[in-house]
């Protein structure tokens, strides 16, 4: 039995000293052309843009998070390429949470829970994204799975998107959907605690929403966060911290996530050589490591 | 521009007389070995085992719902089956409907949609599930790639699952989410009305809920319902039909989808050969089509 999922991350982001995720997102329209022909070469476009990213990510961040939909638009060749990803990242010393917002029942939630974070064939990265609008029904084979591998599952409670308040926060009975979605989850923490005290069932808040952050901290006190919105989506990195709690090493609690801003900063999406696109992302990716380095701080 | 997908489904449906769905459903411990060794040689498992009962499917049913969790856990050629299948599918004169609940937003959203139901080389289904929790952010890209590819998209309202309450029945205002949803969904239907006076904006709205069923039909007066839940899991044809409208062609609406009963019939897990499998799959077919014909019939 492998150490618990919740304790490996954060232990590697302790001693990174950051809470960066990389968001490793192929957009078809920005991978740079240095790469090659993203229509007619996928595969290898993906695997090369994709293992070059990691080469610098690894230096800076714990985490590495792959945006399965976008590797999917490039159908099975795509596929393949994430899970090679995968393997890629966690060879390199990084936790890879899966974004795949996966959300079914029964024996397809134990299917896409098998893709995810089982073994091969299947994707076997330590944590995925998983959707509850179906109700506790889709988190139990999640759980499972992630209980005997080791592994973790973050969940959609307050997004981070425009629109997240559609049916998030709707009211019910004085609080919204989000905050009782928090709630059925808070007791399953313990099936995923680790030594640490912290849960590798993670909630997914936020970081455009400090307030729902900190209320969603009350709720779930031992989840980890993943943040995403931060950079790009327009959050600074205090706001984005807002659901962490003081600990002895600073400010702790989950990750945080970029994406736009360190892997197409504008001096890689004009860089003439991989050099010049190796020295743009690893400047890129210094900058965020460092600004959630100080804002965690003690 | 291709004819409305709405359109194509109901005129499909009329002519097979039967709103019955065919759940494609790869279990990992229930494909019959007579297919071959589907923990070592999984795709080729996968493939014959789905030709064979969409040669089948295609002469009592209109409309096929490949599951695409139980493909990933075999991996990127689990994954390229589906895609193949839902191609043979397809030819074969079957509406595909995939069944991936995917929920995303913006660019990733995009890719889920251009993963589903866009083109090579990506699955070119005809409809696509979708989870709503995002808001209707997700909605948007999918919808859009539906418009201007004669396209398809199932919205969760109602699931069909025992846990489906847990979020879903949460009490807004006096009325449960999923109604919310229904509410916030209907103006949408518009966007992919067909000639035929339904939309291609579907829900999915469980037969093991009928009384859900009839309100959200009272909510969403012009979408098709993609209906889980009949035979295996308990719901009678009569159920299943709940949402459904009565028109000079006899209670019309949507489709009612059954998987193990159809695909897993005792007969055909016993069958010794092809040959008694493939008669016990035409006979459980025939059963489950009859059936739903006979309750839809005026």
């Amino acid at each position: 039995m492998s150490a618990a999922y919740a304790d490996r991350l954060i232990e590697k982001v302790r001693s990174k000293r950051t809470p960066l995720c990389v968001g490793l997102d192929p957009f078809a329209d920005k991978v740079p052309a240095l790469f090659g022909d993203l229509k007619n070469d996928a595969a290898s476009v993906l695997v090369k843009f994709g293992t070059s990213l990691i080469d610098i990510a690894a230096k800076h961040a714990a985490v590495l998070k792959p945006q399965l939909g976008l590797f999917e638009q490039f159908g099975e060749l795509g596929y393949a390429a994430a899970r090679m990803l995968v393997e890629y990242g966690r060879a390199a010393g990084m936790i890879v949470l899966l974004d795949a917002k996966r959300g079914d029942i029964g024996t397809t939630a134990e299917g896409y829970a098998r893709a995810t974070i089982g073994a091969r064939p299947g994707f076997d990265a330590d944590c995925v994204t998983v959707n509850p609008y179906m109700g506790k029904d889709t988190l139990a084979p999640f759980v499972d799975m992630a209980k005997a591998n080791g592994k973790g599952v973050a969940v959609l409670v307050r997004t981070s998107n425009p629109g997240a308040g559609d049916f998030q926060d709707l009211q019910v009975g004085g609080a919204p959907v989000w905050r009782r979605v928090a709630e059925m989850l808070a007791p399953e923490t313990q099936t995923l605690m680790g030594a640490s005290g912290w849960s590798g069932l993670m909630a997914v808040a936020g970081a455009t929403y400090p307030e729902e952050a900190r209320a969603l901290r009350e709720a779930m006190p031992h989840a980890l966060f993943l943040v995403p919105g931060y950079g790009a989506q327009g959050a600074s990195a205090k706001d984005a911290l807002a659901g962490f709690v003081a600990t002895a090493q600073g400010l702790e609690g989950g990750v945080v996530s970029s994406s736009r801003a360190v892997t197409y900063p504008p001096a890689a999406q004009t860089a003439k050589n991989m050099s010049e696109w190796r020295a743009a992302i690893d400047a890129a990716m210094a900058v965020a490591a460092d600004e959630l380095r100080t804002a965690s701080a003690r």
